[in-house]
């Protein structure tokens, strides 16, 4: 990684050492953010910011997002966490301490397009993405030159649909080796077995070059130029086994009309898909998602 | 109709007594733009407005849609459309004079949910909409009273599968009668026969409430829901016998999250629909949609 | 007021019987909402919606809005607030609880332009403005048919610079007589005084028809239109004594071209006008404003 | 520049040596179009695409920009663009002929923050922005190596307003040698003399941090953020001698809430500041803008 972006990830962990998120669901009852702040209030942590929903006010789910600070973080998080267990139990929560200053592991998958790609490195290097791109596998040699540029390791490993087999141990051996907490499927046009999926599971966000359900699987662009459309868009979404079926993170849409043809909706979305995926990549390293069923809710 | 919008519509009238539209598709060639425009000088037709398209510029179909204004318009118009007759056989021209003093009008048919009728009418009272809105049909009593309120015919005519051979020969009587140009269904939960599309043939206009192609049918709303979207959309679209198939005018969309429930994204949902609606019918009225396969080009 | 809107009333104000909201700002500190939280819960509230905002985590403002439901809450809604006092006081809190089926009473400025009013009736009639729109009051007879016919009181009280004491006088009265607690300029094209302002503050909502602070003061469109620009807007804001400057609740805007002239400006810039007031009023019945300074914070 | 971009570039033109535009301004009077689309069937011109504009159908300007192909483009432009003089004397047009193959030659001027120059430098490495950039000038060493890295000049030439006549000097002359046909401030935080201006009038884009004319001048997203805004934008415009007031190209905003502080809108500001200039550049490149006193036609 260069220095430059080191430095900056460097003074963001220095800057947030002592802040933490705590994210919770459990079934909907009385008294969850009552107890949940007093024991905040109780070790000293100051809340930020708290986001909060219930599925149905009347005995749904209940989801909980609170950033906060607390003085010596580091020394205290151990037993932080420990003490949550009984209210944990109380309230059958699942729930997880993240700490700011523990930048994610990214992995970026990416074919021959490398539009999507760009953003992420773009934003990358300004700050607005803070993470840790340890590594970008391709099936394709392409965007190696500007990967390598910015002190990232770049993995060819050809796939086609006969070696999806031995392609994916490869990849999933990688992802170990560098301890990967995040993959991004930035345009990388191969279908992932269950079993990659499982392993992963939550922690594969990929953009689709459509505005989902509308033209589920390939060439999303020609068939909305074949429809007569007059909106093209993007999804991000989790990755499942079901092929753009995921939780959905988010969506945007652009205007066309009769002028452009598919090529230039391809243009066009690709700048949706920019735009889209970045923000759903920034809210996950945020563990601003919460995955519900097939849904998500972003605080 | 009150004598408010009377009078709005008699100025208008006045205003455009000399203003007239050419519209033409034909197969694309070398000196279409010159012959046209010529004739149009020699008819001392001053331009206002021209837009044209080549679907594909190395031979494929082109289009164009003239405004202009001429002396004494009324009087010429009939030589006019005889002069232009050499024209269009030599280029095998697709084509229509239409005349903007020539209020077109307008059937609306609604079940029970007003806001899109009612959206029309607003627009209609504004001046905004400049059509004749010669009656209005319905499954329900609903709207009666402020259909009459503006002096609009309103025939309720009870609806279902089971009878709809009879009722729709109600409603084509109806629409006889009246000379009805165009037929605006402002969420009209009926399905139309093959029979009644046919008679009025890229003249009745649908508003369908999802971004079609996604969500083809009923229940989008609940739909979209269940599958997570983040953005739910409206489509307004010519009636076709295939179910909301026809050719696209116009899309939009509204943001929503994981806060709103299918309840709450009809809500949203119909601000979309009413003003996706009013768009396209305002096109409509102004000659504005040339529609070639099952797309639209919209000038 | 129609017998139709009458029973959309009755039968919300049933719905929400037990259902309140706190809105509390005071300096942040630790330890507020595990007290307020506690405090809820103690009193047997269930929270349906809660949202919290600090303008500065080091030592600066806090501010929450809370939706809740309990039991009973008409009986016990006395002791509630009296038991709340102390932590009020605790805290340094100004705080208010008000009661959602305890309907606001609305009255509506305009002048001649009928189009944000008749938005404003539009959504109060298909339930959507939950409000009791108690009269409409205007220097001109235009609305008058239209708001009549909906059973809402309409007083015509002429208005210009050289009569205003006198007609304020007489509107101020009518407020009184009415009880009014929320006043909608509806594009009333007449400045208040200070001392109107002062009676009625943080409760009068205006809109202005420019993205604020672009275009301060009379004919936006024109000037819009002269200066050449791309988007229009509008802004709905609280009135403060300094013309357009008070706390902007929203904004939008549109999109317009070289094609667009200043009438046409005006055409499109209505229909940003509707839907950006109409927001703003449905977020102020909701209580989800709090002005701070010369800002909202809108939860 | 990199053997890729170059590449890129070469097979544009070949596949435009044919085509060409042709932009015209003259009062308006009838029989443009006519004579015109004549003189260019005449000449074997195959017309692709034309936009036309009258300021005002009863004795304004008239505005037409026309892409056309014609064989042997190359070897006929000059005889044509002869022959074309006498229809230009006829109807007093300005006019110019360009030819799409004929790459524009482009200077970007920058400062510290180089998110601008990103974007421009991603879309032309993609082959979205079809420019020959010839050299980048900064009064900051903050981007040189990104540019360096695609083989394109960096000019470090340090500015402020006591030495601006020695600075613009060296500028101008570099301008002169690379022959540069448009000059893009991507964020150039200094001002330039009229003198500088007058020297590529029309010419010159800068990108301004906020929705003209709210927030000429310095720090917009600070006073953005103390206005309480619920937009903040961005606005592309030719530069004049007047700060911040020349004729306006495009605009566009991005929402923010009261949870957004001046630097974060900084941050959402960034991101529209970089499609609005992006955006700008292309209709400048393909020839799309005609300047019409202080205002766009942008066709």
């Amino acid at each position: 990684m260069s220095s430059y972006i080191q430095e900056k990830i460097n003074l963001f962990q220095q800057q947030n050492k002592n802040r933490a998120r705590l994210l919770i669901n459990c079934p909907d009852q009385p008294g969850i953010v009552a107890t949940v702040s007093k024991f905040l209030y109780e070790h000293n942590a100051n809340i930020i910011e708290s986001n909060q929903y219930s599925a149905d006010p009347e005995g749904g789910e209940f989801f909980i997002r609170i950033e906060f600070e607390a003085p010596d973080l580091k020394t205290k998080a151990k037993q932080l966490e420990e003490d949550f267990q009984s209210i944990a139990q109380e309230f059958s929560m699942d729930w997880k301490f993240t700490y700011v200053d523990n930048i994610k592991k990214m992995a970026i998958f990416v074919s021959r397009e490398p539009h999507c790609l760009l953003e992420l490195l773009w934003e990358w290097q300004s700050g607005d993405l803070m993470a840790d791109i340890s590594l970008v596998i391709s099936n394709h040699e392409t965007s190696r030159e500007m990967v390598e540029n910015l002190g990232i390791p770049y993995y060819y490993i050809p796939a086609n649909k006969d070696i999806r087999a031995e392609v994916e141990k490869k990849q999933l051996k990688l992802l170990e080796d560098y301890q990967i907490d995040v993959i991004v499927l930035a345009r990388y046009m191969q279908i992932l077995t269950p079993e990659f999926v499982e392993v992963h599971k939550h922690r594969i966000i990929n953009i689709h070059h459509s505005f989902l359900p509308a033209f589920i699987g390939a060439n999303p662009y020609e068939r909305a130029y074949n429809r007569g459309v007059k909106l093209i868009g993007a999804t991000s979404h989790y990755v499942t086994n079901d092929l753009d079926e995921g939780p959905i993170i988010d969506q945007d849409i652009s205007r066309v009309d009769h002028r452009d043809n598919a090529a230039d909706m391809k243009k066009i979305g690709q700048s949706v898909e920019r735009s889209v995926l970045a923000r759903a990549i920034k809210w996950h390293l945020e563990d601003r998602i919460i995955v519900h069923g097939n849904k998500t809710i972003v605080f």
